[in-house]
């Protein structure tokens, strides 16, 4: 049986199974966004995460210059310890080099590194260099310290908990889009003031530790995750993690004007790229209702204060047996998790 | 300029100038075998490092079976974690897969990455899995605790103190030297009986953590690398981090009989691939002589009693104006960093 045939989730499900999820000083093992992991010294926590960008399919090297890359790189890995609440530390950079690649290139690409780390609090403090004969390869390991108030899971949402997202769902996709069909747009003239966010949103997006570590301090979070396969695929890895069913509603979803735009331009539905276009790096979680509307009302307002973006409400927890379904123009669908998978074309 | 002119130490060199070597909780950052690190909770230090291994450069996959290389990939980072004193907990695994693999190799992996990490007390407790089209990646991210006793630097080297070598120096460059010339070697009638130790000492290495929890506790090691480049670049590493010359004594170094009677055979020189075959992954380190030979002596009995394997006394640390050399056959020559470079043919 080939890898292609059983998809990453499934390879990882059959890993997970031979090494273990559990083990000694270990919280939190595979499958959530981050290890949680307890060392034998000192009452920390800790938070581990590795994501690995490889040229031709996390990126185009034409369509992103060396700087941005370092930011995404590194951007991707601290989104990972935002889904967590935790406050990222330390990074370790391997990079898998073609020979003949520009020292300059190189160079650019930590310089970008280097201006996310020093803005999230973040020291590179190590790696690995070798060489990869035909594509970049670029592996960034992190690691966090867990909030002293706690982690945040994908396990906690009960049904009746509100389903909610921080930012924007569809405009990384849209950004995308926005780079491999450059001239189609320029000639609809759709220019810059309408893509150079999306575009944005795609390269170089912002993770959301601000938000993660108020979702711990409230205690009103019940669980997260970030948005890197798509929301469908994130929505549906909070449903198996714990046990519940949700209703997404669909003309709920914080959809910018601009991917409305240039996928009317393009001829894509947005909707598909808010479901499962991914990369968007925002935080999907649970809301506990509380003592009704005006608690959460009064959530969303302090949590766009922390997070310095907006947040939505876009479904709710049901019980498992209701399935997780899209709730759109009243007609309801089953929400399959579609996002990428690296080993299915 | 391109990253092969100015090689694997030039590279980091510069990249390390970008990012810094310290940080908010950076004890010790880039620049030695693993990074030290001191979470704002509990008053423990952790230590992180990452190695990369590339198919065709690190490791022929017909020459490795799939459970060698999970050992292996595994093996050579726990090696940095002994390195610096510490004890080995977590590991993080990304693995950059051709899609044509079979689902049977990446499990085989991992039961090999899983049987090591078990004896070596470690779990595997994230990571990644992405599309890498034309070879095989494996990269792993080590985690362990510090010695409460501290950790072994390369940097405290001090004239008069002894160089001294776990293990064997030269097995693994003959050990695939013998992969590669099985035929004639088959034909000159040298069979397993002496191929077969050295071959595992290039695919299977045993990380010498025992050895490093000794060498922190007696108190008397002043420095230590582990061999993964070569003993002369080793060698230079620890002159340079602690501003010391070496003199090294070939006539000293513990170099296997099997090694000698394969390099005569395919007319290659044990002492080449003492120096600067690398991946031996034993310890180099030195040692304050104290109060005289009997001390020394004391020092190697009981650190082979720890390590469960020899340790050599091989040369001896001078000022560093009298340089770093080779003494041989009465004769004195430059030891210069000779080890591989990924980036130079």
């Amino acid at each position: 049986m080939k890898v292609s045939e059983i998809g990453e989730f499934g390879l990882i499900d059959r890993l997970a199974r031979i090494v273990g999820r559990g083990g000694d000083g270990v919280v939190k093992g595979i499958g959530d966004d981050a290890a949680v992991l307890e060392p034998a010294v000192g009452g920390g926590r800790l938070l581990a995460s590795c994501d690995m960008q490889v040229d031709g399919y996390h990126f185009e090297l034409e369509q992103i210059t060396p700087e941005q890359l370092g930011h995404r790189v590194l951007a991707v890995n601290i989104s990972d310890i935002a889904a967590m609440g935790g406050r990222p530390r330390w990074a370790l950079v391997t990079l898998g080099l073609t020979p003949d690649i520009e020292v300059e290139f190189a160079e650019r690409l930590y310089r970008g590194l280097h201006k996310l780390a020093e803005e999230f609090g973040v020291s590179i403090v190590g790696g690995d260099t070798c060489r990869s004969p035909e594509r970049l390869v670029v592996d960034v390991a992190i690691l966090g310290e867990a909030h002293a108030k706690g982690v945040l899971l994908r396990s906690g949402a009960r049904p009746g908990d509100l389903l909610l997202v921080t930012g924007e769902v569809g405009s990384s996709a849209a950004g995308l889009a926005c780079l491999r069909a450059q001239e189609e747009l320029d000639r609809a003239g759709i220019g810059p003031e309408t893509t150079s966010r999306l575009v944005s949103a795609f390269l170089t997006p912002i993770p959301r530790i601000g938000a993660g570590r108020f979702f711990v301090e409230c205690g009103l979070v019940t669980s997260t995750d970030d948005i890197s396969d798509g929301l469908a695929s994130e929505t549906n890895e909070i449903a198996q993690a714990s046990g519940v069913g949700f209703r997404v509603w669909a003309e709920h979803l914080p959809v910018a004007p601009e991917t409305k735009e240039v996928a009317g331009v393009l001829g894509e539905d947005p909707l598909r790229w808010a479901l499962y276009g991914g990369e968007d790096f925002e935080l999907l979680f649970t809301l506990r209702p509380g003592s009704g509307s005006q608690a959460v009302e009064d959530f969303i307002q302090a949590a766009e204060e922390a997070a310095g973006i907006p947040v939505t409400v876009i479904g709710e927890a049901v019980p498992a047996s209701e399935g997780v379904k899209l709730v759109h123009g009243g007609e309801m669908t089953d929400l399959r998790p579609g996002g990428y998978d690296h080993f299915r074309d």
